[in-house]
């Protein structure tokens, strides 16, 4: 299906940044087009050192870099990697940023606190790219990426993918999908219209100062097997507790999905200790729990684009 | 003599980022003006969080961060505060970088390289800041800091402290100053004024495909004492180097004295083994070779533009 | 199937270490034996705090503890986990170390340097546990592990459990597997046995002083699929030259297989980029490419010797 | 003084690990013996590789390292070097560890924790010295390190040479020194008999939940200089929270010293924001406030033992 493509005007490359390696050389490989290879070093004194190995004049090129677990390092890899794109003749840089850090920091908590979504989206907008691509970003008390961006971005969802990989590889019972808190409600409806179940939203209840209770309103869980959604896993410890609660609730089987497997420290330990039979993320980030690519995702959404 | 300093219309504060914390409380203490605090943390996805604790409002703030060592996690902290201190409100913002990272890249030496001090001096312009302080920034194929920022910058020189601390701390016999390398030799004529004694430039001369001579011209060293003059010591490789064949042109005692001691790794070490008497450096880089403090030099050379 | 086991005598409880969480996890689920739980944290100081969550008076306690990439903050841990198991009283302590580090280190290249697989060795004997499980430890000057240790000590190999995925995943054309050195001739031989495939061992010839060319010896590749086999991907160099060879040389689709997915900083890109249609390890170390579980393999060498 | 002494019937030759370069270094020139390098470099896969350059045969070593910051690094490193000079032939192995890391740990808070201290001296000893020197370790529970060591230890104090240099380059105004808490009187007490002046304990008040107050008992401080004496100084927590109870009690000048800067994160700018006029420690650990040297303390109790 997508070799019958007619590119365009203008030849494509695809280069990938040291936080999205691998997922450049699989978008490359279904996009069928030409990979660029670009060199980055650490020096011993912290400084990186990017250099491109292919000539980019007139060129349009697709730049991937994810921008997460040391995510200033490769933060400024990607602004050395745009500016220099743009510097070397690039006609057009398309950024692919799967993971935007810093989304959780969009309002002021404290009257001193930096706003660092903003600066963040920015800093990304003046390296010079034309068009953003990202996937499932937080977005909590913004409404959309427009209010932070004014170049096109386009914020894709992999929910409909996670949807049909648990399909696929696990025998549900009476499926039901589940939202740890109010902020992920925007993903679980898209999964579970994929997977065709209902939904709900967990509610925290505090029972004392010390203890917390989370349940769900007007839907038994008793013997269904129930999936939680998120956007991103940290450092698990939400998604343990959403396991944990469904469990006590005698749920059958609990899944745990996300977008955004960040995975620190013993995050996945924690939600299998609680009871989850399966964890399941994509590749957003690199992680052993990377089961779904959204290389397939992005590839058509830029195709898609390039052909309108 | 600092005391009875005029301040003017507004009042200033100063805040130091994690690279300089210590050098902004000597220069709070030194020009007696209040300290800003800044909560600057860093979450375990490896994003970082900065926090003013103080009315920022209608201030004129000094903004200190040397960026050194974690150079990326540095930059992006002081681009998060140089931002949100204009967000909150603040008049002016003095930005003091005594480091700036990335000076050595300041050429293609390969086709597709990231031009990246041009890139960094751009990023630090959009930040935000009114004026920029530095030291000794590394200069080779530029002619000054003007060509790389467009506000008003300050290229301040160390070398003077530095010589003085040597003349009152060893007792010099015929001492002679030493530049490792051409580029050096901006430094070395400095420090070799405020000694008030000779100086002279290594010439390395390719004896065969392995070896290298380092020798100077026209000067004897024997039996003189030698002081070794450079902007940086990183790895330490080209200091000790010359330290070795200035011993085995049978210098007396042989000091090591530079601006920015990074002192990666077994830097410091590899300088002693070498034969160095001592090694000496200032406080842009905090270090155990830390003896010398920039904070007088920037101090004065702030209030004295403040009064102009 | 594993269901039906008599456990025997005494209880046995399993651990998971910093450096097996998720291994811990799948092998209780499989064993059907409880999961004691360890706290494992560092102090800002980069001291390490274990703390074991459960009563082991009398216990037999499996010790699951890979260890790589921080080997040293691992190797620690492990003697802090099984000194403090003996210490608070558990009847036995079995150790399964998936990936033993320092093995590479097993001869003098120089006459002053650490026999470091030597002392790791003697240094997980003291920790005090009774018996050893490992995957595939790197032997290369060695015969057996019984030449480092004196307690038992079970060598598994993993390469049936990788050959049955690749058969199950792949439909492969007239296959050959491919040992890229000598040292890899061990695994290849198994994996190949399972496979039931022919298999050959690359060879190095030096063309001229900067050029070697790998090849094989009376087999032919052209329009063959070719699997690359190895005990360890760590920069992912040996990999992705032998994946380059065996393209030049024509091969249809080549596979690269390891036990232990290291993959330090690029590794997996330089071996896709080479031109290998997918990277295969296993879950001895937690990676992108863990799609093979040791799990099955470990629990039922233990199971059986329980038994026995 | 130094330069009379008779060596006696061996060589002596000293060698510091990469936890100690520095001090190893000023300990050869003190002790006029030669430096022995050791070659350490670690891999890309975080192992480390230890070579020593030099011929060890029937030599006495001294082996210093300190064991702080990346204390597992640097503990395993000491072991592989300590190991690997018996196995080549040194005849006996002096250790010198000016900082012994875990010292905190030294009983059971909860009853599952590792006794890490323990622990990690049998590992010392066990990596095959023959007497082990170190500067003023915590001792809280423990006696003396003779609890913990069978071989001979020696477990110097450096407050003295703290304390002098106090004298020299502090003008002190009837002068008061200070333990911030019942552990700290041990190095408090000798500390104020080298200045000769006072000492007292500050005592810990709960005012209410979330506050407490800091006192000192029968002693006035109002308008005295005070000295606040402590072990070690991490994260400065300890010790910004003394000189600011100094400072609330109208105390004049206020010192912070300590035998071990580990100075994690703000440390230094925490005590010197606390109200501190300057912080001071010794090189056992490379700082920017190492401003005294242990070398000659371990110098001359290495030669007095050599001679006795």
């Amino acid at each position: 299906m997508l070799l019958s493509i007619n590119y365009g005007v203008y030849d494509m490359m695809i280069v990938g940044g040291s936080g999205s390696r691998h997922l450049a050389v699989k978008l490359s490989r279904l996009m069928r087009i030409d990979l660029l290879d670009v060199e980055v070093r650490k020096f011993p004194d912290g400084e990186i050192y990017v250099n491109f190995l292919g000539d980019i004049e007139g060129e349009e090129v697709i730049l991937v870099q994810s921008i997460a677990k040391q995510p200033n390092d490769l933060l400024i890899e990607f602004i050395f990697e745009a500016k220099t794109l743009r510097d070397l003749g690039a006609e057009r840089v398309i950024g692919v940023i799967p993971y935007i850090p810093y989304a959780r920091q969009d309002t002021r908590f404290k009257p001193g606190e930096a706003l660092s979504i903003r600066i963040v989206a920015e800093m990304i907008e003046w390296s010079g790219i034309n068009e953003l691509y990202t996937i499932d970003t937080h977005l909590h008390r913004l409404k959309g990426l427009e209010e932070l961006f004014s170049i096109n971005v386009h914020n894709l969802t992999c929910m409909r993918e996670l949807a049909r990989y648990v399909i696929k590889n696990f025998k549900l019972n009476e499926p039901i999908a589940i939202a740890p808190d109010e902020e992920a409600k925007q993903w679980v409806r898209v999964f579970s219209e994929e997977i065709n179940c209902p939904y709900a939203v967990l509610e925290k209840r505090r029972i004392s100062d010390e203890e917390v209770e989370l349940s769900i309103k007007d839907i038994e869980v008793v013997d269904r097997d129930v999936i939680i959604v998120d956007d991103i896993i940290s450092t698990g410890g939400t998604m343990a507790e959403a396991v944990r609660s469904m469990k006590k609730l005698n749920a059958r089987k609990v899944y745990a999905v996300c977008a955004h497997p960040i995975l620190v420290g013993d995050a996945l330990y924690r939600i299998l200790k609680a009871g989850a039979e399966a964890v399941i993320g994509t590749d957003t980030i690199e992680s052993p729990i990377s089961y779904v690519s959204v290389a397939p995702l992005i590839a058509s959404a830029i195709l898609k684009r390039e052909r309108g």
